[in-house]
């Protein structure tokens, strides 16, 4: 099958043999996006060597239940053992054996195929065009941060950042009838969420000391500065982003203002497909571009471009 | 009336006019304890001038209320405005206005007499001696993270340092039921930690990646590192000190472990004054010395050696 290959901090574009599912699923892929860890994987910030990727939507051809043939699915990223500590505690996706689609131990979507536990499959309501279902992941990530803080409809909550994730966070919280106001910096994040009837605000019109909840979604030192200034007293700090190396700051104004910060990665599945169908949230409009596979390394080099949205490889 | 003073990260003992009430109670001090703050005050931590203390019991000698006089009394710390946006939202001890006794704006206590408003004040019980009631305040502080953070009776809680506020924090933290350990570092906090039962754990034992809760009450990046290896995915860091200058570290792995971090400052009255009534909590084994007032200079040397409980001005 043809695949993208990264080893060394450098892409490629090769014919690998089909995966062997070994019990698991196998899925052809229809489409499957570029995201930001991607691009942070080809820069070399984790160590990977195989098919990254692993925002897919596609179709399973092989699999150890039969009614799986033939299912269009979307599929949740980490593979996990089941008994671990973690796992038995409810927080699979933290499982201390686990591997990653396209991230840490297991090839992912920029492929023709490519395999994943049947647990981790979620079949894709006929209503759900493929356009839509390939954003299922990180939608489910954005959710995550509803999974982790309650947001009250009183709630004044900003978030900084408008980028692909950015993007589906502003949709999302926007569901829950707080006061959103998002900061973003390139035209046409700007349009969009204009388009949903979203609020921006510009960072010099952001009054310190009174939001309740920030999304830190920039991954930059300055955004997160920007977060700690907006912060009321016991306010929440979400950090939607990683971070890139070190950062350096003064500890005590958090303690003394009794701040919340809390770290948020992957999200649940099922609700983004629910809200995918009911068409509460709609992430098409951040499709940007769609590539064949064949031009996998065009795809990366725009998805690079600041400001670029979704970029998505067709299989 | 003789008080303490701090100028130009100096202390002298003075005699200074009686405070004026102006529509707060005057109280005359009893036994007033020397606490971290106080200490970083001096070395110029905060900036503050006047008269240093926030932790005593007393007697109402003047109120705008008569029924107050003569009452043995503790006082909350923060003298709020009441209208503010923190005020009105429930959140008073982070009032924009606040002074702070001995602390912002606000003379302490660390003299004969103080003033506080009366909404400051709790009445002290009978059957709580004044070597316990002045520990009041403290003891409120380490169960404000029973007020911000659920602890689990099945959570591993892991409490790092067991010094002045470390010590009622694992007091506290025990009657939740918790399988809680903590890491001290002097013989002395050790043996009162043993004497409760409260079971020690050396650094080299901490498993990494296995504790639900952990609470940083060193206020050093060793103890901030040890605290982040400790937390499990998902975990709680409940940030219990202030720290000097700034802090450098990598927060990716806050961001992909989703762990919360959270700033703990001043806590509720009512409760502490209740476990005291209770007996749940005996701080009086920390008190390690009694000066008179007119020895506040030595009480501050000796409050700084390192491993030493509680020092008390006694008025």
């Amino acid at each position: 099958m043809q695949a993208v290959w990264l080893e060394h901090q450098t892409l490629s574009l090769r014919a690998l043999p089909l995966p062997s599912p070994d019990g698991e699923a196998l899925i052809r892929i229809c489409l499957t996006g570029i995201c930001g860890t991607d691009l942070e994987l080809a820069r070399g910030y984790y160590p990977f060597t195989g098919i990254p990727g692993h925002e897919f939507v596609g179709k399973v051809v092989e699999a150890p239940q039969v009614e799986w043939i033939g299912q269009r699915v979307v599929g949740e990223i980490n593979a996990v053992c089941g008994v671990c500590e973690q796992c038995r505690a409810g927080r699979p996706t933290h499982c201390e054996q686990r591997t990653v689609l396209g991230i840490i131990g297991r090839n992912g979507t920029h492929a023709e195929y490519t395999r994943l536990p049947l647990a981790n499959l979620h079949r894709v309501p006929d209503s759900i065009p493929d356009e839509a279902a390939v954003f299922v992941e990180p939608l489910a990530a954005a959710l995550e941060i509803q999974q982790q803080v309650q947001i009250h409809p009183t709630d004044r909550v900003l978030l900084i950042g408008a980028g692909r994730l950015g993007q589906l966070i502003a949709q999302t919280l926007a569901l829950t009838g707080c006061d959103l106001r998002v900061v973003a910096r390139h035209p046409r994040q700007k349009d969009l969420l204009h388009r949903r009837g979203i609020r921006l605000i510009a960072e010099d019109e952001i009054l310190p000391r009174r939001w309740d909840v920030v999304v830190e979604a920039t991954g930059s030192p300055s955004g997160f500065d920007l977060a700690r200034r907006a912060l009321r007293p016991r306010g929440t700090l979400v950090l939607k982003s990683t971070y890139r190396g070190e950062m350096t700051l003064a500890w005590s104004p958090f303690v003394v203002d009794e701040i919340t910060i809390i770290g948020s990665r992957c999200g649940p599945f099922e609700p983004a497909l629910r809200l995918l169908e009911q068409k509460e949230v709609d992430p098409t409009p951040l499709l940007e571009k769609r590539l064949p596979l064949s031009q996998a390394l065009e795809a990366y080099q725009a998805a690079q471009q600041p400001g670029t949205l979704k970029i998505v490889l067709e299989v």
